[in-house]
């Protein structure tokens, strides 16, 4: 046995003291797994006299996160903080400058400074590891990094935020509005304080940022991801979907193109007994595709205090088991700013619109889809009292530039009330 | 950029073709993700003179693999071959000998002689990976010894012969019977040279031996799987179950139990809406559940040249990065050896069997599974024009031993005519 390997955690939030549980409950096995005791030295919170269900008398405390990550005797840096900037970053940085390796739950903070982070840590002889930004307590990242690093991937796939899922099954099931289960979530604390966060796909597309600089070998770069949120589903979209044989989800999809990598975060349908259509509630799926393994499903709890603990203690353990890997899978110099495609991939989409109740208003519509190119493969008009009419459209595969080209010229036909829905078809 | 890793490969089947074909065709983003560049030095085969698809001038042939396994320009022995002992176990004891790393896709050989080739492994500081053992492109060994380090494992199971689940689940669609998918089956060389390795669940149960291992910190202990094969599942039963709202898989189940360790491979029913349920065709699911992370479940294809050479380029790519894990997880003298626990963990049972068309003779069979504690959940019996009538029992939950009493005292009533079916119903 060599010397333990000494933790400082700072942030002590439900993950925080998830984490302090498995290493004070589980002492034994993790030091006969990795061949290290795993102690913990200090810990940081912001505030102090709080009952966090663990002792944490025998650790050192910090009031301030730098303090901590700087301290002699701790070797690895866990920041369990959360935001991008601020605190976690600063805090970051130091143990970096100091000599430590990092483990982190924070995506933001990766997304928006993964690879000056990444450069920093190398230059430093350091690790930083992110298994638990993603996909909860899904060993995704360590799935992607090494266990398909024989591969060309193709594609990358994922349901990564519990909440949305949570909200798109429930309305399903209970026949609520995206009101009331937006409302229902609240209460119950899924939601992140900002819940643009959740619900406009942010955090989503952090993680989703995050797996396509490992699957991609380039530099994060989450501004280049197309982001949609959930806001504009309705029941009908879901209805309609279930009948057709799709279920929506929030779907991020990565993939290098012709014309360079698209990466976009956004509802989406997908076939209803396919991996991703049969999720249910706060599970997340991440969907690996690689030339040689071929198509890779994962499922899992995507937050929540043992599963994330769990993707935290991974890698605490596999420093101490001495796995050392480049934050994203290739040294961070070699990773390459890619080309930002915009949805260059073409799919079928699904259309929802209202018409006015116009002679010729059909025809119209029609018309215009023709004339940007875009065949229709399937079409319902639905029975109406008042002034404008239901009309559903799938079309066939068309690339969204045609498709926005058709929404736009669409609006000045005068024929369509307020903004048709557009949702992609994604093949999974 | 250290110097290369250089590998030796003996078995130049599918996989062993697939594998070069990577070293090949990724030359450069191999190098790129582990820092060295990977090489092949020399090969071995039974047969040198066969085209297989790749060029394989440039390497060393060895018609022997042991003298392959000790070649002083070698890092890494990967062994293809296959087989429990003979060439491939005389290779891999020689490789380790002579300090070479072992990467292996080899079930057989390590579900039997795992303990002695891992302590040899260990004490020659020397690792032995096996990632293309089990299921396949999925990276689940990975996922169990890194991804999950930080849980107590509570129950590790999978569908992971998949000529099992193409048979079970082409019966189910074409409405075949067993022996037509079978002959189905080994028309297009989906059987192996003896089929009960498939069929027998034998491959499966060597995968579930080796994950066990892992999973609870035992010595693995094939032996000490209880084994049942699919050959009498019928469409009946497929029926039946689908009816009830199951589908029948060749499930490998491993749990600690307070009686010992729990390991079994055998059909059960299992909810048609669970993950495993869903599975079709060739394609494995390996779920594990942990203390902490809670459900983890992973998918992907469980055999052919892409899956199976991804997961051992997976390996090898490891012991370029320096991962360096203990074969089973933990170091091979802490692995301890488990009491073989016979199915103790209560369930429960769908039965299928004839009555003979005698009065009362269901109230015999009710009587017997009464005296034997067991109570009736459902039961169906059907109109019919023979001699005898299929009668469906479903029980609430029961110990294995109690069913076992009972369908013993059925055959001594004389109303049961041959020996019934009796199918595990897995909570999954």
């Amino acid at each position: 046995m060599t010397t333990p390997l000494r933790l400082g955690i700072a942030g002590l939030g439900t993950v925080g003291a998830g984490v302090v549980k498995i290493v004070q409950r589980r002492a034994d096995l993790l030091a006969e797994r990795t061949g290290r005791s795993i102690t913990i030295s200090a810990v940081s919170a912001r505030t102090r006299d709080k009952d966090r269900g663990v002792r944490l008398n025998d650790y050192a405390w910090e009031d301030d996160p730098v303090t901590l990550a700087r301290r002699d005797d701790i070797d690895v840096f866990v920041e369990l903080m959360g935001g991008s900037d601020g605190p976690a970053k600063a805090a970051t940085e130091a143990a970096i400058a100091a000599g430590k390796d990092v483990v982190t739950a924070n995506k933001a903070m990766l997304a928006i400074h993964g690879q000056a982070l990444a450069e920093a840590a190398e230059a430093a002889n350091r690790v930083i590891r992110f298994e638990a930004a993603v996909a909860g307590g899904i060993p995704c990242v360590k799935a992607l990094t090494e266990g398909l690093a024989g591969n060309e991937v193709q594609r990358v796939m994922g349901v990564m935020n519990g909440t949305c899922n949570y909200i798109l099954t429930r309305m399903e099931s209970a026949g609520l509005t995206y009101d009331e289960v937006f409302d229902e979530a609240n209460a119950l604390g899924y939601l992140e304080a900002d819940p643009a966060l959740d619900v406009g796909g942010i955090d989503a597309g952090h993680k989703l940022a995050l797996l396509s600089s490992i699957a991609f070998g380039t530099r994060v770069d989450f501004g280049a991801v197309e982001l949609e949120g959930i806001e504009r589903i309705t029941i009908t979209d879901i209805e309609q979907a279930r009948d057709m044989g799709y279920r929506i989800k929030l779907l991020g999809v990565a993939q290098m193109t012709g014309r360079g990598l698209e990466q976009r975060m956004s509802p989406c349908l997908v076939p209803a007994f396919s991996p991703l259509g049969t999720l249910e509630g706060p599970t997340n799926m991440v969907v690996l595709e690689g030339d040689a393994a071929g198509q890779i499903v994962l499922q899992g709890a995507g937050a929540g205090e043992g599963p994330t603990a769990s993707a935290v203690m991974s890698d605490v353990l596999d420093i101490a088991r001495g796995i050392r890997v480049s934050t994203f899978g290739k040294p961070a110099s070699a990773l390459v700013t890619a080309t930002a495609a915009q949805a260059s991939v073409p799919a079928p989409f699904y259309l929802r619109m209202n018409l006015l109740d116009k002679p010729g208003a059909l025809a119209k519509v029609a018309t215009v889809l023709g004339e940007n190119g875009i065949s229709i493969d399937r079409m319902r008009q639905y029975q109406h009292d008042q002034a404008t009419a239901p009309v559903l459209i799938v079309t066939h595969k068309t690339p969204r530039h045609a498709l926005d080209a058709a929404l736009t010229a669409m609006s000045g036909t005068g024929v369509v009330e307020g903004d048709p829905v557009a949702i992609r078809i994604e093949a999974v």
